[in-house]
């Protein structure tokens, strides 16, 4: 292929991170993945070296050396992508990058993952959750997106939020009963009948309990999730609350960026699972009249890589997304043949 | 005096302790204060400290050397007040101390602060939230006091919580515009025209106050409360609504163990300033009929010096929490007249 004549696009996620090595017409000739590649989720080291696995994975399967690399736009959320960004370059250039490094929004890429229209709407709801607007092909307005203790309205972690403060309720009296308990306590190994009550006329069950969610880190909540989910599907009053209540807390989150019609491509696990939020959200979209449909897309490989085309000086249309679509899904099942998995860390 | 005829009552808090030193008849004739005494808030060495600086302190006011002193009953929440207590014991026989040490509840403490009646509720709002049933002098239920991050409904974390969510996302244009924002925004110092939008379409004074938030430890939100009280005072519908829903609230946990009639005594800062949250609490405790009436107290140090009288088997009444009441009044007060403060920690 020769020197300077490949882009590497990274998606670095809060849980994985996906890198696309692809030539200027949009043919992704190397795909890799890593786990977490985002400053905030694992600090700075942790992401260089989520970067540098997923980038490495994708050079390995082109067989291609990282010399011939003009560019790498990261695409991550965060202040860490907004400055000068040497934690991220001094170390790329010492395992030999001598392209350009550029960051661009993780949301965007994953907006682009779905569409290439330049006005429309990102929504991604996992742990956390946003709302952006795009209009010539750039963020004009991001709503929520202000992290688990300010916000993330219905994302994974305020769903398992509210299931935990749900599961306390029902076991002090204050409020009702619902099968989330039950899931919980069987999860976290708490005996509900192994001792009496506590002197102070608590549950020694709901100490427990207490004990188990306060020694985990806020955010593991969101692990909570599917079993939120789990109930609801039973019939459980209190479960399908909390997801209708969230599917509401993502409407309004739309509603504060909504202003004309445009595609809205949604990534991220909640809404990826039908049931309550999934028709809630959509139920409301509808209703603001965002009539060119919801496009849900898995992660946002294939925008990152468009992204890179962009900063390339290119400008990529429907013909290089379709292309970058189809053979990123080529590379990923030839990684997937092969057995190959995350590639191992650079030496 | 002699030895072992003196007792102790240590009100050991998460920000400050109150040891009162009194004779068996409810004579306080030593009273001293310290930062906080709880292990939750500062661990066990703090709390040892904070335990060890109040009872010096008492013992000073008094002359008395802590052998004197047959028995220690310290009101703490948590759980390191229900084992064996080796880690506050040791330190304080390394004191000199040779008396007998208990644990009992500090909302017990609280409670016995307002009244002797052997059956009625006690309410704590300040920066945690609780509420508990009394029956025969003993808590025999419990509603909330579940921590910042599953529950604390209604205190000052609470309605902190809910200042900070309203801020962002009055900043983020997803909620109402409210007073607390400007307020907030000063007290962060952060500079509101200085810069530009960010690129994300987000603005950078929402950026600096998000940052602000996340930098402290979820807790301190708690601070935000008084800005809350203000802006309610001032008009401000977000705050009245916010503290209109912490009193709601706390009625519902009221709610969870109220049963038969009795004295309703109330501790803590939110339920101490007049405004909309006490105001709903009032009508919805006189709703449920709990009218005897709300009794407010300032501390835990005359309950915790009646537990004391009560751990050293005798059965003090009315009489004995009036001399108490009284006498630490008198204390505190040549405490303040000799400029005292809070004792330094024992060599």
């Amino acid at each position: 292929m020769g020197r300077g004549t490949l882009i590497l696009g990274v998606d670095a996620g809060g849980t994985s991170t996906r890198a696309v090595l692809a030539t200027a017409d949009g043919t992704a000739v190397g795909y890799g993945t890593a786990g977490s590649g985002n400053p905030i989720s694992v600090g700075r080291d942790g992401a260089v070296l989520g970067v540098r696995t997923a980038v490495a994975g994708a050079l390995a399967q082109a067989g291609a050396p990282i010399e011939d690399v003009s560019l790498l736009v990261a695409a991550m959320a965060g202040n860490d992508a907004s400055g000068p960004g040497g934690w991220l370059r001094d170390p790329l250039g010492a395992a030999g990058f001598r392209g350009r490094l550029a960051f661009d929004s993780d949301l965007l890429a994953m907006y682009f993952s779905g569409t290439v229209s330049d006005a429309g709407y990102g929504v991604v709801c996992g742990t956390g959750a946003s709302v952006i607007r795009i209009e010539g092909g750039r963020t004009v307005a991001t709503a929520d997106g202000l992290g688990w203790l300010l916000g993330d309205r219905g994302s994974g972690f305020w769903i398992g939020h509210r299931a935990a403060r749900a599961i306390v309720e029902d076991l002090d009296g204050t409020g009702e009963a619902t099968a989330i308990t039950e899931a919980a306590v069987a999860r976290l190994g708490v005996d509900p009948g192994a001792e009496p009550d506590s002197p102070n006329g608590r549950r020694r069950e709901l100490e427990a309990v207490i004990r188990a969610f306060y020694a985990a880190r806020p955010v593991e909540l969101a692990s909570l999730a599917p079993l939120v989910f789990d109930a609801a599907e039973a019939g459980d009053a209190v479960a399908d609350d909390i997801l209708r209540g969230a599917g509401a807390e993502l409407v309004r989150t739309f509603a504060a960026v909504h202003t004309v019609s445009g595609p809205v491509v949604v990534g991220g696990s909640i809404l990826a699972r039908s049931g309550p939020a999934q028709q809630v959200f959509a139920d409301g979209v509808a209703r603001l009249g965002a009539d060119e449909g919801i496009v849900r897309v898995s992660d946002g490989a294939v925008g990152a890589a468009f992204l890179a085309l962009r900063h390339a000086g290119r400008e990529p249309g429907g013909a290089e997304r379709d292309r970058l679509a189809e053979t990123i899904a080529q590379r990923r099942a030839e990684r997937e043949a092969d057995g190959a998995g995350n590639a191992r860390p650079p030496a």
